[in-house]
């Protein structure tokens, strides 16, 4: 964890807000004494790598989370693509940059990042922190896996599957937009969202085709799976799993659900599923032989896709 | 490479920004169309992971960089962290927080970013783009070391080296804020820095026993390297390799110079590492058992620290 260092614009509070961090982390955090983290890693795993920002008025307003809501949140949205490609969560480094009116709230999102490195079992190995106008949390996680889950695999005639249920970020995003207090329900599923880690791998041992985590939505996270395997993606509305109140067209535009989007030649065993980690896994299409795009149906019948939806032209 | 997913407050343009970045690194970057990217390290070393900011307005102002060097200067810090180790370079991940009023700028600071991969070899492997209110450029560099050069491992009686001149940044900055124009070879030491990566590896297959980049100023940094290795380091101020024009207090003061402070036990061979990199190594000072403290001297007789030099009452 080095502060951010340069010469005539430095401030003083940074060495004192590092060390206040590491307090905070105490067991979350390790290793953070050079100018690198060093990480041993299993051999024979390959190395997996993101970065994800969340950044002030731009991912979220001041008072739609508390500050260690916006810490907790952060990290579990960097580790969910890790989950995305069944990796191990392994280390995560953290990019702070605070604005004098949130100093006070360093304590509190801290604690949210470091909940989610205990939970998620990803120690901050390292850091920076600078002074900045807006609050930002750039968190690059490592990971590591055997046989990554790649966007790219999907082929024609695989089952599409997806974790969870949908749409309820969203339905708290809408409320919250509009000034209203969300759902319970809805607000826990926005404010604590969960990166499926452990689902991943069960899924990657049963032998999934290709996989992406659902964080713009599914309908323009579908895309992404289609246009990465050149396949059509047929989506069956009426299969969707929906949260309490939500309608099918609102779920596919709900993002940040950090639920996981799977294909697979086979059945997989939704029961044995459900029973291990308390959440439906559910099938909701499947993959045709066709130019990159995804197909929306109800009863049998095509309907047309949601009005911001980028039908690839790209 | 994501655009930032963030369902209600996103905007369009971020997915044309990913298109055109990487349209614009080429071969500097790679294997950037999944949620994470895979790599493969070589088997026995060490992963060696750093992440760097740098913030518009606190760490730099609009008019003193052009942004390519705004970019190139970026990277050339992050890896930096990794020549400090003595770790290869291995991928870089990029975190864009992009106003729109630096939008006309990208493709001039992505070919900075895509110049400093090129250069040191650490391919752009994935990253993030979001819309922010200040420019900020979060990089994470990933390298691998068998045995990386630490910031503890300094003993009693080392000596202590330092490779390059100092002084130059300090210099251009100085007359940056003071608003006039910097020498130009002072100017060109702080816009287009070196990181001091083969030297590094040079320096640890002749055994150094401890390691740390200059980003904060001589002062500060050596003050690092004797607290993590328990040790008072004592400075000969006319040793110091100094950039024309600069004293041996500035030389202490001047930040962001990326050159590399080592320990060593016995002797380093200052005219082969000349030969091999065109730029000295010199040895500055020692290591003495005590409690961890920067000494400095001139002449043999102690001078004060300079005036900002905290004595890591810390």
């Amino acid at each position: 964890m080095t502060r951010s260092s340069h010469t005539s614009l430095r401030g003083g509070p940074e060495f004192d807000a590092v060390r206040a961090l590491l307090a905070r982390w105490g067991d979350a955090a390790r290793d953070v004494g050079d100018d690198a983290a060093v990480l041993e890693l299993p051999r024979g795993d390959s190395l997996v790598a993101s970065v994800d920002a969340t950044i002030e008025q731009h991912h979220f307003r001041q008072g739609w989370l508390t500050p260690r809501e916006i810490g907790y949140r952060a990290a579990v949205a960097a580790v969910s693509d890790l989950a995305a490609m069944a990796a191990t969560p392994r280390a995560m480094l953290v990019a702070l940059a605070l604005p004098d009116h949130w100093r006070r709230d360093i304590d509190a999102i801290a604690d949210g990042l470091g909940e989610a490195a205990l939970e998620y079992a990803i120690p901050i190995v390292g850091g920076n922190i600078t002074a900045a106008s807006e609050l930002s949390l750039t968190l690059t996680v490592l990971g590591t896996a055997r046989d990554a889950v790649r966007r790219a695999g999907l082929g024609a005639g695989d089952s599409l599957w997806v974790t969870g249920m949908l749409g309820g970020p969203g339905a708290a995003l809408r409320a919250l937009v509009n000034g209203s207090d969300p759902a319970p329900d809805h607000r826990e599923r926005f404010a604590r969202p969960r990166a499926r880690v452990h689902e991943a791998r069960w899924l990657a041992a049963e032998g999934v085709t290709a996989g992406i985590d659902v964080s713009d939505g599914l309908a323009s996270d579908l895309a992404q799976l289609a246009a990465a395997s050149g396949v059509v993606i047929e989506v069956e509305l009426e299969r969707l799993p929906l949260a309490r109140g939500v309608t099918a067209e609102q779920a596919l535009e709900s993002g940040e659900e950090y639920e996981l989007i799977v294909g697979s030649r086979g059945d997989l065993d939704v029961a044995a599923f459900r029973e291990r980690f308390g959440i439906p896994l559910t099938r909701i299409g499947r993959a045709h032989r066709g130019s990159a795009d995804v197909v929306l149906t109800r009863a049998g019948a095509r309907v047309a896709n949601p009005p911001g939806y980028d039908h690839l032209s790209r």
